[in-house]
């Protein structure tokens, strides 16, 4: 950390933050610039902030120069991290696709779209139990029904089984049917929920929020491995901008940026970043390219009928047609497919 | 609702639209331009909806007319709510200040911050107990603690409290101590939450989410209010854009816009919207120009030893120093403020 | 300046980057942290710079300390700038109006413009002659025949007038007939029509881009500054963000921001900031009471036939109104307007 | 076109509008719905819109149903659009590299850099003569002695120049030198520069606006095209959103976006997207999954010594290894590069 002082500072304010430094046991490096004194804050910084230094005379403000997040810091964890979903392994030179229903409406139509999910070579079954929707007027999912069919259609299809939750009531009873765990874009921020998944023994997926900077994201995964979890998968999902011909803006260089930051794995949501289905295709064979660690898309045995997001889900055959256009381009990035 | 066809629809296309309307008992009225058919949906339009007609053959795009939130909706509620919290109106004419501390540290602290916003003329007294912080190594709150705080001080002051809640959890031990609720900017969109807190008697001031438009805002207010609960209270506190000078950006024409859109009360908070002290009282007395309803502002008896947000609270002097500067510019928008 | 190394910089890399500051001739202030190194640089950055010291060995980013502007810095000119328009006064106390059409049809529509805009109380008369049209296929205005008919009304209203200019042969038309010349949103960083604007005599209303950080309009200020023109206006017009139900969001908060960085006046557009009617009204309002130093509105002698802009122009008796409801705040936030 | 009615428009109101269309030629289509009625507009709108209709008694608000744009729309031109560039082919199945400084800073520099794109397989040699800095204080370029450079060494390597041009006095001189011209992101919408574009016979690479639309940037194409120059190559340069890692946010999306509106190629600029050495071979690849056109790249014999843009130029070897790399995704796309 480094203390910019104002250009006016006395010699008085800067022994004022030297003082301070040192009585907390911190070192304090002075660079005294023709205008401008600068301080470098040696040691750890958080008992500094508490004294709320920018507050302090002559303080023109604080430059951080290292992360507040720790765990999930490539810098104290270089190797990338492999995390085993009942067997299925994300991350470390796999390619893992996620696939399913962006609801679940019946037992009939998740059994459907877990098989034309496996047929297609998808590992994970995705499925929606809680609908977080933005109209309290739309359909809200078939709560813990939903996850009774996930946990049969597992036993039958031998796929593991991933779902949303939405608040500690789903957590619990979630823990208890499927083998991963999504947080999505609207709770990346709501803490009670990523400590409590902190808490579980269950791989996290951690959507982005839908404005956040990548080092917010970084220190919400943060706060789930805090807590004793460090099986947590990154997922960039569109970030929200001024342009509406998408329903968000895929960020793609989120995936080198995360992997110079962190050793967690990195799956790309191409439905719910575009949000139609003709540009699935394309942005998933870009993600495979860029060096993502797999996929999560929304399959409907019968997109017309879907009760929720029908238009960006993919049909059995087209699924299946883009699984096979994806596959050179997965060995091609380096990455394992099976 | 309008549906929009392809250039190149055909014949067919268009009567599968219309027979699907008809099948559900809605009314279809075509126009037929010269490249393009559109097709006006009179009637209830989430029947068709739940069709998922922009997947029908022919179709390019649905155009909806009118919105989805309704109970919020000035539309079928034109008269302004005003909103009682033990004796306090918020909305209807009256201009009211919420004051206190980011986060309660100790009694002492939220009791010495109660009196100078009393004596400042703050009507409502507002202190963090539950904290969602960016990095878990953060201040986390004081948690059940600081809300017995909050009942004590209100019983010494006559002010009303209001806390944020972050959690089911938090909601079910707050609404045993305090007279408003706050639901914060990451969990606008905390469906579950916005569901219980419809279930309480409590009034809601419902924060605006980081990236959040304003209709789906609205909607948000929607999810409490169909629960029940029609006392929800806005609260602008910035969005986020690429500007870097100020933590966010506040929208000051949310003010206008939401007026010509709902009823309810709007309140506005220069405190996270700047992140800067010096800025607080320039946006107030914007904010006291453009209409709103009131503010909310953090206020620390000694914002240097402030454990959150030190850098733009302001201390009991220059708190009370604003309110005189504020109080013409609150009777010249023709607000009561007392 | 401040170099940070990498954690995994080697005494070598540190030296490297100390040697060539001395090498040319500037001072190094090493501060060594645990795991961090940082070093200071003092002198004159620009000769550093130009060594690309971000790719030297070991460098893991620059943290700049002070503005690249300097004429327009508050820092090296904290008092604040008036600018006299052929007796108008901007900035310095004052609160001026411009006031207009968007795009100049007709000599009768401007002269009518023009009483209205100076019985209200505008000072100055806006018109567009050279229009920047996002089609191509709408109205691109009157050019110099436009600008005669201002030049005329100026003798006959005796108000100074303002117009746009979007290219150096519009620019080298418009100086000879216009008092204040103005660089649009879409133009703000047309450094060569900014260059040869601040290379012309006269006073320069500079708009800030559509997603301009405040630090680029800053620069681009400095621009036109440095060649030898110090009359800079700056005019916030509202940044482009993902809220649709305004055209922009207007940044009230650049007022503050900028009174903290920058000596030149500072006015602000609510038309195009919204882009409705309804709403200039109430943000004219927080335009003054925010600060700042005055404001420039469409006015049109009938808004419903207007070839640009009708939507968000008044009409002579609503921008009647709204002057005389604004004098009160004018007042209030201590400016003259006469 | 389709005029929404206000809910309580009134049937006077409504025949209003219907008069104004029938007087105009045009003809209304009614739809009646419970609460609103709306009504499709067919005919040649822009005659209407000169009405300002907004503004008519009873209209709530205005639904385009069609472009703007139409020389560059894909619905008047279905076929994908192929640009000969001196024998060099841009898009219609072709993928076309083009790589040089970023600013040219000697002839020595600039050959060096051409031999090194040419050797690495890239078709056309790019290099700025004009540069656009956010500071007045850069480095501004050589301009007409850098273009002679660029004609020189297109006589001794064959290729092809690319130069942007940011004034028509630039323009004037460059299409003397040089094969295509580009317009950068900060004069997308300088018009007059784009209609003396559509004036010359050179191709355009049109980059676009930091924060433009991509139907904005599809109606700064029409002024080209408008004016007879159909050659029109669009690139996508990152758009400006909250996320501070990269220099702007590459939108991976516009190139499936475009597709479905245009039929002019595309080209990806990841240079200028990410600002990042690191981050270009990954984002190189994903254009080239996507489906992009090809690739500008800044390549420098020695970025520690570039006078522009160093920090995210590469240097002949890693340019020869990203080409090699991209040769087998080029491939896998369908595109034929040699």
């Amino acid at each position: 950390m480094i203390v910019v002082m104002q250009p006016n500072a006395t010699e008085e304010h800067i022994q004022g933050i030297v003082n301070t430094l040192y009585e907390l046991g911190l070192n304090a490096h002075l660079s005294r610039g023709e205008s401008i004194t600068i301080i470098g804050v040696v040691g750890d910084k958080s008992k500094f902030l508490e004294k709320n230094p920018q507050l302090m005379p002559g303080v023109e403000r604080l430059v951080p120069i290292s992360e507040s997040y720790k765990i999930a810091n490539i810098k104290f964890h270089p190797e990338p991290t492999t995390i085993d979903v009942r067997g299925v392994k994300i991350g470390g030179g796999n390619f893992t696709i996620m696939a399913g229903p962006c609801a679940i409406e019946s037992k009939e139509q998740l059994l459907e779209s877990a098989w034309a999910a496996k047929n297609a070579g998808a590992q994970i079954l995705r499925g929606g139990a809680y609908k977080p929707r933005t109209s309290p007027y739309s359909f809200q999912g078939l709560e813990e029904d939903g996850l009774t069919y996930m946990a049969e259609i597992r036993e039958q299809t031998g796929m593991p089984v991933i779902t949303e939750i939405t608040s500690l009531r789903a957590l619990e009873t979630a823990v208890q049917y499927v083998d991963l765990l999504q947080i999505g874009a609207r709770n990346m921020q709501n803490f009670e929920l990523l400590k409590a998944a902190g808490k579980t023994n269950l791989p996290v997926l951690l959507k982005r929020g839908l404005s956040a900077t990548i080092d917010e994201w970084l220190n919400a995964a943060e706060y789930i491995m805090s807590e004793g979890n460090e099986k947590v998968i990154l997922c960039e999902r569109g970030i929200r901008t001024f342009e509406t011909s998408t329903r968000n803006t895929l960020d793609i260089s989120a995936v080198p940026v995360l992997r110079s930051k962190t050793h967690l794995p990195i799956i790309i949501d191409p439905s719910h970043a575009s949000g139609v289905r003709e540009y699935i295709a394309p942005l998933s064979k870009a993600a495979a390219a860029v060096g993502a660690d797999g996929l999560m898309i929304e399959v409907h045995p019968n997109p017309a009928c879907a009760l929720s997001d029908g238009a960006q889900s993919l049909n059995p055959a087209d699924f299946k047609a883009l699984c096979e256009e994806l596959k050179p381009f997965i060995q091609l990035a380096g990455r394992k497919f099976e």
